[in-house]
């Protein structure tokens, strides 16, 4: 990958990207090679982001996006930035984020990735613990998530957090941790309250048939999700 | 549902709803019932847009997502627009959508929801066939989004509608049309084919334990994925 | 169903099956109407055996037998008797079962229900919590199959209980009772310790096409394995 | 694995199996090294049997006996014998099973897997092809299971087969061909015609929590099932 701008060897030969280059554009290397610039895309980010552990994956992002509908412009508040593939897809649908890491040395490596993925402007990574920095937030977000074990102590706060209608959504691979979510979210008095576990397979086609393959896709996490909805007047 | 400027009678008296009200205001019936004034979300709209057919739900809306990763400004080509979900969604997203629908009264339905779901800027709703109408298309769409019974017909012209990196994303119900689609894939040399079969379940928790649910989630349709990675030079 | 030697009287008359009756004649009501003579076979028991609650399924009592290996001649220990469809299917394959119900109307219901499944010489039915008997028995059980609230306290004995090579095999409805289970048995040194959990889906096949059924199957319960391979020497 | 009456060397020194050898025993090398003896069980065949290709899993064959409810002293009509597990653990349940593998050293290896899993006289191997022998058979099987490619040839003469009430079970890697098969199946009048597919998965308790295992389970096959229930009179 290489930004306007650079410069880089390859085995064809050297490239050099001119500041002002666009999508479609064939660059050559010095040596004549062409090259395609392509924009990078949302599961480009995998192959493309540094990883500071299993970053989620892009059937519990696209989920998180589905089942709590987040649109541009919306505010989203994230902790356990982690990679932060979630941050950055979220960030490349125009949602401001703001997202906790409790490890100053993940943080730093978010911070690159945001740049990476073009979304600076859009994710703002905080080095910190969601939980010890809920006094200093002034709530109203559209959208809450968190990937973090410790996410049930923040849980208790999403009715403090949330917009009205606006939603959370916890990523969690263990069952106990879903439920004290489930919990947390019924104590503060969230709606909607549900829990997803999601298999997913591939088909293989060939010339003997169709079937799903023989290859199994694991377990990733469970989606936790609950909506704030306060009764008035 | 009330726009701003609208009013309407409800069993707790008549609610008039200001042209310039924002989200969280408290408006009050003429018998001084409060009603807070809450921003549609992507969620709301399986409540709220008129239904043609079944709509596609939010799990399979998000995995088109995440697997896409479409962002802002991106431009999606849709065809079976249908209730209109999918395209609101995307719409609400920052994405510019064209989409088709064959059945005129379909499109008209499609088109108030998307009035309802406010993206008519982003969303143009075309009654027709999308079949029909490949010749008259430029091509270089970010995403292509299939929800017909013919959708291979459209992957044999994929490799003309996408941008480089661009996705397909096709729906279908049905193991058949779905194999089909991933031949015709192949045919026009898209690479990372694949299709997806996902099965959701919620998980229940209560005083005697954690299970999933003895409610089936069923099948909803199987989702083929591929990508447009010409080769130059 | 109709015992040997028994009469009843139907909408199509009077039936009377002859005491020597084998399976395929054809009897006639006394007003001429044709019945054949059927055997009753497993899948049939769960239309004719009485009900105290949910049976397990066809397919949870396969998988236990599957994952077992259990065979003729061998002796089982069941607890948790219920309606005895589990105990009925033993019974019939050859397998000596001895199987506790602690509801003495229950437990009077599935001896009732173990005539009806004509499995009476296999299966004692038994009326009593197998955790309070656990003295009384001699062991040397091939199979100890429980579908009790309390497993876990049963499986804590299992090395005392089961035949050096036989096998545990608990239903649980609940993810926290199954992890009991699971830790008892590792606790007395039981080996190839699993817990399953098994989604099952019909497929539809019509003229559109071929898919999973739109009606999800939903969760009955995880099964734990364990086996008793003692160290000697 | 010794026969009583064998003699094998070992790391541990030559052990000689007494011919009257009970399971239970405790049999010492000439070293003085204690191996106790263990009866074969069913699972045990996995590691036993030489294998001719992949062989049924414990799960689907255990779903054959569960949803058919095949008894002792039933009779089963198989094709496709292969390796033998399910010939082999239907005959450990007492049904006396005719089996056709078309392959004769296959045939030939099945034959030495029924010695060793001890059922040479309830299961009879044959080599040859089901369907050029329909001709020759009587019918009346309480079971006729199939795991060939051609299965659906076999089951346009399931009625001419199968004892009323009797079961059909075929497994199937592909859909195509479980489809072939119900349709053939509805073709001739067979009833309660389903196919399932399974989705099994293994669970995970750690100290961190519990979570179905990250490493899928595969699809195996589908499983078709099938009643003759025909009507008289």
């Amino acid at each position: 990958m290489l930004a306007p701008g650079e410069t880089q060897e390859t085995d064809l030969g050297v490239i050099e990207l001119p500041a002002d280059v666009t999508p479609g554009t064939v660059v050559e290397t010095h040596l004549g090679e062409p090259f395609e610039v392509r924009r990078l895309r949302g599961p480009d980010l995998f192959d493309h982001l540094e990883r500071t552990g299993a970053p989620m994956m892009p059937r519990d992002i696209g989920l998180v996006i589905g089942h709590t509908g987040v649109a541009s412009d919306d505010r989203a508040l994230d902790a356990g930035t982690g990679t932060g593939v979630l941050a950055a897809y979220l960030g490349r649908l125009g949602v401001e984020v703001t997202t906790y890491e409790r490890d100053p040395e993940f943080a730093a490596v978010a911070r690159k990735n945001m740049a990476t993925a073009g979304v600076t402007d859009r994710v703002d990574v905080r080095t910190g613990d969601l939980t010890d920095e809920l006094d200093t937030l002034d709530g109203g977000y559209d959208l809450l998530t968190l990937d973090t074990g410790d996410a049930a102590a923040v849980v208790e706060h999403a009715d403090e957090l949330l917009a009205p209608g606006g939603f959370l959504a916890v990523y969690s691979p263990f069952i106990e941790s879903a439920r004290e979510c489930v919990e947390a979210a019924r104590s503060v008095g969230l709606t909607e309250v549900e829990t997803l576990e999601t298999i997913q397979r591939r088909m293989d086609f060939d010339d003997r048939g169709s079937r799903p393959s023989t290859a199994g896709v694991g377990h990733t996490g469970y989606l936790v999700f609950a909506r704030f909805l306060p009764d008035i007047g």
